[in-house]
C-alpha cells in the first residue's frame, strides 16, 4: 500500500481505536468497535467492501463469528443476498460440516450448515480483520467443501506482515481489504 | 396475533426451519438460519424491522451476540446509524459496563463498551428471538445505565407464551416483532 492513502482509508483508519499491550504486552489491538459505532465510517466500510460485487449474481455472504456477522449482515442486505453464519462448533442446530483450524495455542473447530450453500453458488466471505489467515483459510475450505464458488474474501483490516492475504491468494481467492497496518 | 396472517408474516414463517426435540425433547427449535440464507426473506425481515424508525434520529442499533449481530449490522447500515455490540463477558477490549442475567440454569454476564452510547442517544435493541426476555431485559438495563434512550426492542420471532414481550413492555420499552409462535 502506498503512503498516499485515500480519503476513505484515512477516514476508516481514524475510526479504529488502537489499544496498546492488548491482549498481551507488545501487541497493538486494532479495535473495530469504534468504527462500527460511527455511522459514517460503518456505512463507508460496508459500501466499499461490496461495491465491486454488486450485480454479478452473488448468492450468499458468509460471515465468520462474531464480528464477521455484523459486517456480513450489512453486506448481505445491501447486495440482497442470503447470509450464511460460520460458527464455532456446537452452535448450529441442524446438520453441519466441520473443520479444525490452528490457533496460536492449540486448535479449534468451526462449522456451517450442510445446506447453507448450494454447489456453484457465488459466495463472498467476510471477517473484520485478516492476520495470519488461519481462520479465513479454514472457512474457505469449508465453503469449497460444499461446492461454493468463492468470489472474494473481504476484510476491513489487513495486517500484511502476518501473511494471511498471501495464504488466501495462494488458494486462488481474491482478497479485498480496506485498510492496512504494516507494522503489526 | 390474529389468525389472518399478513403476506410478510406468512413468507417469514415459511422461511423458518422447525427442529423438533432440540435442544431437548419436547422443544421445537425455531432455526432462523434458513430465513437469513433466503435473500428475499432476509431483506424483508430487516426492512420490516426498521421501517417505523427511519428518519427519527436513531443514533445506534445495539445487537445482542451472536444472531443479533447479523440483523443489527444490516439494520444499522440500512438506517445509517452506528452499531453497538452487546457481548458475552471478556470479549470487548476496552472499558466496559457489565450486567449479570439469569439463564435456565445459573447466571451469565454480558457487557458493552462504556463509550458505545452517549447519554440521550436514541438506540434500537435487536436480537433474533424473544422468549423469556431475560437477555433482552439485561441489555435494556445496560443501555439505560449508559443513558441510552431506547426507542424500541426488535425481534424477528416472538414466543409470547414465555412472557418476554410483557417483561420489556413493563420496563416501558416498545417491542416490535414480525412473527409469533403461540404454542411455544
Amino acid at each position: 500500500m502506498s503512503s498516499l492513502k485515500s480519503t476513505v482509508e484515512e477516514e476508516l483508519i481514524a475510526a479504529i481505536r488502537n489499544i496498546p499491550d492488548y491482549p498481551k504486552p507488545g501487541i497493538v489491538f486494532r479495535d473495530i468497535t469504534t468504527l462500527l459505532g460511527n455511522p459514517r465510517a460503518f456505512r463507508r466500510a460496508v459500501d466499499e467492501l461490496v461495491h465491486p460485487y454488486a450485480g454479478i449474481g452473488v448468492a450468499k455472504v458468509a460471515g465468520i463469528e462474531a464480528r464477521g456477522f455484523i459486517l456480513g449482515g450489512a453486506m448481505a442486505h445491501q447486495l440482497s443476498t442470503g447470509f450464511v453464519p460460520i460458527r464455532k462448533k456446537g452452535k448450529l442446530p441442524h446438520e453441519t460440516v466441520r473443520i479444525a483450524y490452528s490457533l496460536e495455542y492449540g486448535v479449534d473447530e468451526m462449522e456451517m450448515h450442510k445446506d447453507a450453500v448450494k454447489p456453484g453458488e457465488k459466495v463472498i466471505l467476510v471477517d473484520d480483520l485478516i492476520a495470519t489467515g488461519g481462520t479465513a483459510e479454514a472457512a474457505v475450505k469449508l465453503l469449497r467443501q460444499m461446492g461454493a464458488d468463492i468470489v472474494a474474501a473481504c476484510f476491513v483490516i489487513d495486517l500484511p506482515g502476518l501473511g494471511g492475504r498471501r495464504k488466501l491468494e495462494a488458494l486462488g481467492v481474491e482478497v479485498r481489504t480496506l485498510i492496512s497496518f504494516e507494522g503489526d
